[in-house]
């Protein structure tokens, strides 16, 4: 089998700023030419990066959405151009009918694809409507492209639909927060999004690379430690700080995504599974509940 | 809301013996009854600890399988009569018509019921059959029981099966091997199945308590590092040594699985799925293959 070439991938770890659309707008173009003079092909933004996160009304969230033709997206997906590079970042998306916590991926050519958070998490359902998009995969030069944002982690069913689809990496922009967690990081400084991340390159064998903010909005504190995770699930780059800003880089052979499902010569990831048995995964609420 | 009692719980980390069923019954008891003596109710024993792992021939496996009535399950029946306590433990399973690598629960009054390991590794395919027992859950005093084996926690889908049918606690008896990996644990002296572990806990919010062996047989080495993991994905005890035999001891209460699944009081564990984006995972095959 022919060695693929490396792609570099870059996690961008900072803070957008609440009700600063034209900055957080520049503020990512920074971070895009900052990762592409490193060497990226692949960058991946945090979640929200064109709006920042803590919406206190509707007010504010209108003001910050944008469509596919908007501000952010337009800045960015010029820096694609210029650069030669593919980017996915989190936005603030206003669609037809409702408002979206989005992920899109852009590329030399322009927009390429949107995903829309399946997964709201806490007051995130005042100011979004529930992804509709399901779980896309893009077929680019160096690979295969999945996303999810930030609280997705958690349902192992969203990283197994991408990699069914033949995912070789999940782009993560994330906004993980310290709160509602009775303890942040264990002894190590891991936080739980590190451990998520792992259990779905694990469980899939497939890349993950997750961006985080950092910084604090309305007493909502988040967590860094942004990462990047090879098919194994053994960490290739990070965690990054709880607290500064930090460009993550790694070089990644996409074909091992695929190549690395054969766990054994009598084993595969995704061939392994039984899903005569995963019945009750079509059930739409847990029948127990205290 | 009353506060549950809390559940003592063991994992015993040892080397059962090839070729040496007698052997292994009687190891198996003094395990259950060291954990008992340190105060155990629920004690979880490893992965065909009745047999021993790497059979060679077909006449290997059926030497060492017994029924429901066979002799190691009856001596560790036996011992939780004697010592009131419940057992978890991995057996090679001959079924009617078929071997299974089983894990059985029982109690003091006896055999509550057994969970056929649903996902083979490597030559296991050539002396099991792949379980056909779903993924049963049993009400027992202290909480929900559910067993998965080893391979199984790298599929998702089962523990969430589980998870969904109320499971408190996962026990996993298992035989984690050093073979087929690139690399067998990380600077902190973490194996990938501690990360499966954590992985199946926090996606969940259930306890989880694997139970590895430790020694060599013919070439496949077990690398042990059992653990306890607890429903936000924290772990509570261990990882064990790779190489030495341990007992590892956790208080828990097994009312915080349910309590917990609230992530926040807008979030549930379970209730926030979006089975309606989940149809590919009915497929029974990868879509994509190298």
């Amino acid at each position: 089998m022919p060695q693929a070439s490396l792609l570099k991938l870059a996690v961008c770890q900072y803070a957008p700023r609440l009700g600063d659309p034209e900055g957080n707008a520049a503020r990512g173009c920074r971070w895009i030419a900052r990762a592409a003079d490193a060497g990226a092909r692949l960058i991946v933004l945090p979640e929200l990066a064109s709006s920042g996160y803590a919406f206190a009304t509707q007010g504010e969230a209108e003001l910050a959405a944008e469509g596919l033709d908007g501000p952010a997206l337009g800045r960015w997906g010029e820096s694609c151009r210029e650069l030669g590079v593919f980017v996915v970042a989190g936005f603030c998306e206003q669609g037809a009918a409702a408002r979206f916590n989005s992920a899109a991926l852009m590329g030399p050519e322009g927009l390429i694809g949107v995903y829309r958070k399946a997964h709201l998490f806490y007051d995130e359902q005042s100011y979004f409507q529930a992804g509709d998009s399901g779980f896309p995969v893009f077929d680019l030069p160096f690979g295969k492209v999945g996303m999810l944002v930030c609280y997705d982690l958690w349902f192992p069913e969203a990283a197994r639909v991408l990699a069914l689809a033949g995912a070789d990496v999940i782009c993560v922009p994330t906004n993980w927060v310290a709160n509602f967690r009775h303890r942040v990081a264990d002894e190590r400084g891991w936080i739980m999004g590190n451990y998520a991340s792992v259990a779905v390159a694990t469980q899939n064998q497939v890349f993950v690379a997750a961006a985080d903010r950092i910084g604090v909005e309305r007493e909502i504190e988040f967590i860094g430690s942004s990462c990047i995770v090879g098919p194994e699930g053994w960490v290739l780059a990070g965690p990054a700080s709880r607290s500064d800003e930090a460009l993550l880089l790694a070089d990644l052979d996409l074909s091992q995504a695929a190549a690395r499902k054969h766990r054994t010569p009598r084993n595969h990831a995704l061939g392994d599974r039984r899903p005569e048995l995963y019945g009750e995964l079509s059930v739409a609420r847990p029948p127990t509940s205290e």
